[in-house]
């Protein structure tokens, strides 16, 4: 099934006119999932034409405010507007500790339940997981425990091919025996192989949000081949120097590590505000891999 | 001198499209203080075209989310562009311990200090004052502790009249005893009455802030004769109900304050998110107190 991506913000610690921090929407399987979430993210929600609605999983990549100062007027607002999915917040542990309070103060009538799911974002793990999907923590390079996510779609079922199952009158109830991957023996014998009757399941789809992190080729097996990819690019090439004095990536080293794990697409941004216009960034990636898209706040990409 | 009113956010609890919650800059005397900090209030800066360089002091009318959000992003963030001015936070007292956890963990190397001045929102007390203004506290009626702001210009000092200076030879030396009210002696002995030498200052100007309240005619006296009165117009009269029930106001109630007050000028603004055009709220309004200004977000008021 798609991934329909929604990026609602782009900027980096520093607000910039016209771009919010770090805040993004996948929305898959009847679910959103929110990735980050800086300062004015609920008002990104309702400037971008999100839905929150289906909103249950909030991923954190790591402890600083232009990742995650939003969290609680999200909260806040989801509870005056008739939110009822309970909410799981993923993040480093701390998190938890820094919001309680105010949970306590702001947030003690809601209408859904708040619960914290640490982990440790050093570590690669498979830190959630429905029928649908997972999601996997990508330990990055930054000046404090930080940590992308890979969702990644399980492997679906066999389609049914409703035309051969009529033509051997396949009763309704073997349906989900065949799409588990049973043969069909006819009332006279006949051994109807599974191949026949259904055809291969889409390919799973896969998305990788890698934010923020220095270059780092230690991230490439886990990424490889995703379907779309995306990578900080704070800096151009010229202000390569910051890139390494704050941990952050360039755009040609986003495009590197795109070109090096063979993804499908790249989506950059957390651009730093030096920047008034993101072309240099966008020119110096495609140089390297031309399926460079440039993120700005609002865009939505379906993959 | 003239009092410069930015408003940076007119929603309401429940953000609405191209609306922020609550946050206002008054410009006096070159300093900037900040009325009340929704989430997003940083990138409102930014986006209504005003200066943080000279902000000291934050004044929170209420501990609900949507006048108090944005506080630890506004921080942080005036920590990574170079402010240097401490800041003082006049708030409810429970406010510093909800953020102190946050502001331990995110705002630790601030080049400037964070303090808090508590004080208690149901009484009228001066809570500032510096040689230009006195801020005093109006006590409001809604859900839970909660004041408005006056701001008040203190007298300032008679203008001196420099053609009559000059005509009476008064040296320099004698101009701050002049501003102060001294007579003039002539070197030949005459005495020249200091009303000569000085026209009366300039009217001391005032602001007053309301939000969030019910309809109280106990703030008139406080505010009475102001030359700029914020109230909060959350609903038109036709949800006066709601109005009632969640304790705020409609626009024809703001209107009759105004009016009752005899104050200069009304600016109405804190609208529910249920109207997407205010002008209903401007014509009740209007039919009562004529000098009335619905606010939008980015609004500059100068009086």
């Amino acid at each position: 099934m798609d991934f329909k991506l929604n990026i609602l913000g782009t900027g980096a610690a520093v607000p910039a006119h016209g771009r919010f921090s770090a805040a993004q929407v996948l929305e898959t399987h009847n679910k959103s999932f929110l990735i980050d979430c800086a300062d004015g993210t609920q008002h990104q929600f309702l400037n971008c034409n999100v839905k929150s609605t289906r909103l249950s999983h909030i991923f954190i990549s790591h402890l600083h405010g232009d990742h995650c100062f939003g969290i609680i007027a999200l909260l806040s607002t989801l509870g005056m507007t008739g939110h009822t999915n309970d909410i799981y917040i993923h993040s480093h542990p701390d998190l938890e500790a820094l919001l309680r309070p105010m949970l306590n103060y702001f947030c003690f009538d809601l209408d859904f339940k708040i619960y914290f799911e640490p982990f440790d974002p050093l570590t690669s793990n498979i830190i959630y997981e429905d029928r649908s999907i997972t999601v996997t923590s990508i330990p990055l390079v930054h000046s404090m425990p930080t940590c992308g996510f890979l969702f990644r779609e399980k492997e679906g079922a066999p389609h049914l091919r409703k035309e051969m199952l009529d033509f051997y009158n396949v009763p309704l109830s073997m349906y989900p025996s065949i799409k588990e991957g049973a043969d069909f023996v006819t009332t006279d014998g006949r051994i109807v192989p599974n191949m026949h009757l259904t055809t291969p399941p889409s390919p799973a789809k896969s998305y990788a949000y890698c934010s923020d992190t220095r270059y780092t080729e230690r991230i490439i097996p886990i990424i490889e081949g995703v379907d779309c990819l995306y990578h900080e690019a704070t800096y151009a090439t010229p202000e390569l120097d910051k890139a390494k004095k704050h941990l952050h990536s360039t755009a040609a080293e986003a495009a590197t590590i795109a070109q090096k794990a063979g993804v499908k697409q790249l989506i950059i941004g957390h651009y730093s505000k030096r920047y008034d216009t993101i072309e240099p960034l966008l020119r110096e990636a495609q140089a390297i891999f031309p399926a460079t898209t440039a993120a700005y706040d609002g865009l939505k990409v379906r993959f």
